[in-house]
């Protein structure tokens, strides 16, 4: 049971709260751009002295690229279960920044909304952690259990620093879980455990003909035009009912259970406001399963760009000589990433015509993730957001890939729970990012209550 | 019939007939690029006292555009029939450069063949004909016809200023038919009358899906992908066996004679030369044609390009909001343009689904071309290609098409015989452009002759 007075620390100490993630977001903690390098220091800096102000042992830890936050609540004991909170400092660039109503390093409020670059991504989501531990910290109480806070700097760029610290410093990064907090939720009334994410699998294909792009009236008839026989070859590899025709593609998916497509199905959806959230004049997905099953519980395989010939204003009249595309397998569990690369491949290449060069290119996957919903810490994930929310968790899983998680598994033998902060409308990536304060407020006491909870069903 | 003087002062003037090519060839005359309008006039005032010299009365005639020379042999006698000789003095641009063995505007002589941007295409072949005339003139023999000589200035930008000359200048331009020396030919052993010309149909499709690039794990599986869609669409447009799948487009297809399918397999094919020349495996084409037929008297429907999505180094993983393709289709008689561009385009909106909007956008086309090859002026033109080059001359179907041709049939309610120079290797607006002396002089003997020859076909 969290303490009540941890619970009245959160709701006295809001207005400082919001002001430190204020003083966080105005730190431009740009990863993918290197004149930010400084701001990367400064960003785990701030967040190694909020740690230490929240009560935190905190350390600036060094890696190959940008440093990471490790913190740990004071005095672990050996004989609770460790858990271990992931966050990232860093953030997406801002650009374009025509398109900001107001500054993006320059934190706005309007009402329960507050606006500014990273702050649900993911400063506002770690953050919100933080204070919930400096709350039972400062009351007095001791955690149940031993908490680890690994902040790193370099997720929106592909967390290629941490993977190494992962792998050297197993030992001391040790949990029984992970929580992360860098999900979406379907709304305030609707907070969600996600349990599952797809996996990845990338494939470029090229396809030469003519070793020259050709006239197409001297030459158009007698050739064959790549760009033509690339797109029959990938308009093949969907059938009309959305399905993927790749032989083998859906041998090792496992199927949603009653239980989850229950679950599923808690999560509002408005299939009108959908279409018109995306412009479109209707959707399109495998027959059998619901909007929300095919973007997350299904697998894909996207054409992510086409390039053939000439693509300038007016006309070109040529046979290309060659046409490519990049695609894209989202995979569900059990797929195997190697394994759906492989089968990609071999049927492209077996159903390519002799009149072109075909070459293919993958590029590093990444395995799905899925924890068993109806375990006991997941059922205690869902009890703290139930606390922190008033409102009953629901179950989701996620359509993207988060491929650290899959790398925590590996390292550390732990699994990973998502209880998400973001909304919808949260604007990732995006011009206007924002954060709700209701869902930063919410975090916190979900955060609160989460440790015992955790720690009971660690036990059990 | 040629008088032999007239034979032996072309060989007698062959060094000059060269040097004079040479001077022609020096002046930049590229219409593309503004920065070369002096050299365009610079162009035309050389042709201008070249045909002075030759005894033709010239002048340069102002346009909308850049000038065209018209010359007429002197003394025209309405009693005999005109023909016209149409060329034109512009030149394609030159670079890229460094692909150049020697600069494009210093001609380089090498044995039998001479190097320079615009002396095949067109300066040599227009400028044979101008020598032929110059050495009836000269040897004092008054030509059984006239000849009017209209050389442009803006083919190689799409003839626009001609086009309105036509229109305005009709009358002066009266003719009883055309010789254009624009066309390849097999080769010196093959001389060649181009009886046909595809027509063709530009087409733009472009496919729109969500309004924004969309995250293929979050989306991906319950949105259509405009660039799948479009590889679907573009790929059911031809079957296997080669056809186009539009309904009706074959419809208004003139088959083959048996004479003309004898005539063109009397052109030498080297279906394993071909192969290597293009780099490719294995042809493709329309079941139950020759490549020769296929890319020359068999309509087609080309991607001249794709675009969607990301083309970047590596990945971007995203449902594309939007796919785009170039198309063109090629025609042959008697198929119009405007008829199978609204059959395509009604075909596109049929078979749509209503995940995407699709946009349509036809361009200017340009209708098919054919002269009757076994008629009185082609046998004639066929005549003098033997006497020019001591070879048989074949009929050949060009696959390009020269949409000005059209214009003089309506203009000047007169059809145009194809008697090409150059030769398959001339790198026609390519780098190493070259012109086969060869061919100069066997030319010059074909048109010398060519005029007795049409003359009395011309009043049978």
């Amino acid at each position: 049971m969290t303490p009540p007075d941890v619970l009245a620390y959160i709701q006295e100490n809001e207005e400082r709260f919001i002001s430190e993630l204020f003083e966080y977001a105005r730190i431009p903690g740009i990863s993918a751009q290197s004149e930010h390098a400084a701001d990367m220091r400064a960003s785990a800096e701030w967040l190694a002295r909020r740690c230490l102000a929240a009560g935190l042992e905190a350390e600036i830890r060094e890696t190959t690229g940008n440093p990471v936050v490790l913190a740990r609540t004071p005095r672990q004991d050996p004989a609770r279960p460790t858990f271990l909170v992931y966050g990232h400092y860093d953030v997406q660039p801002a650009d374009p920044l025509e398109l900001w109503t107001s500054p993006p390093f320059e934190p706005r409020r309007d009402g329960r909304n507050v606006y500014a670059r990273g702050i649900s991504d993911n400063k506002g989501q770690h953050l919100a952690h933080i204070n919930a531990v400096e709350a039972w910290l400062k009351c007095g109480h001791d955690l149940p259990c031993n908490l680890i806070f690994l902040i790193e700097g370099e997720e929106e760029v592909g967390s290629k620093a941490l993977y190494g610290f992962l792998e050297t410093h197993a030992d001391e990064l040790a949990c029984k879980a992970l929580v992360v907090s860098d999900t979406e939720i379907p709304g305030m009334a609707h907070p969600a455990l996600c349990y599952s994410l797809r996996g990845m699998a990338p494939l470029e294909i090229r396809l030469d003909g003519p070793n020259r792009d050709l006239h197409s009236g001297l030459f158009g008839g007698a050739v064959d035009n790549p760009a033509m026989v690339l797109c029959q070859m990938l308009g093949s590899l969907r059938d009309a009912s959305g399905r993927v025709t790749v032989p083998g593609f859906y041998d090792d998916v496992v199927e949603l259970s009653a239980y989850e497509r229950g679950q599923m199905a808690r999560v509002p959806f408005d299939e009108a406001e959908f279409r018109a959230s995306l412009g479109v004049g209707a959707l399109f997905g495998e027959a059998g399963f619901t909007p929300d099953e095919q973007r997350a519980a299904r697998p894909t395989l996207e054409i992510n760009g086409l390039t053939s010939g000439y693509q300038g204003e007016g006309g070109k009249t040529i046979v290309p000589s060659r046409a490519s595309a990049k695609l894209t397998m989202r995979l569900v569990p059990d797929q195997d990433p190697a394994k759906i690369l492989a089968l990609v491949k071999n049927h492209l290449q077996a159903i390519c015509p002799p009149t072109v060069r075909i070459t293919l290119t993958g590029g590093q996957g990444g395995a799905p993730y899925i924890v068993d919903p109806a375990g006991p810490l997941a059922q205690a994930c869902m009890r703290a957001a139930r606390t922190g929310f008033g409102h009953d968790c629901v179950l989701v899983r996620g359509g993207g890939s988060i491929p650290i998680i899959a790398a925590f598994k590996r390292h550390l033998d732990a699994d990973t729970y998502m209880l998400g902060l973001a909304l919808p409308d949260d604007n990732a990536h995006s011009p206007d990012e924002k954060f709700s304060l209701d869902a930063y407020m919410a975090g916190m006491k979900m955060s609160a209550a989460l440790w015992p909870e955790l720690t009971s069903a660690a036990g059990s």
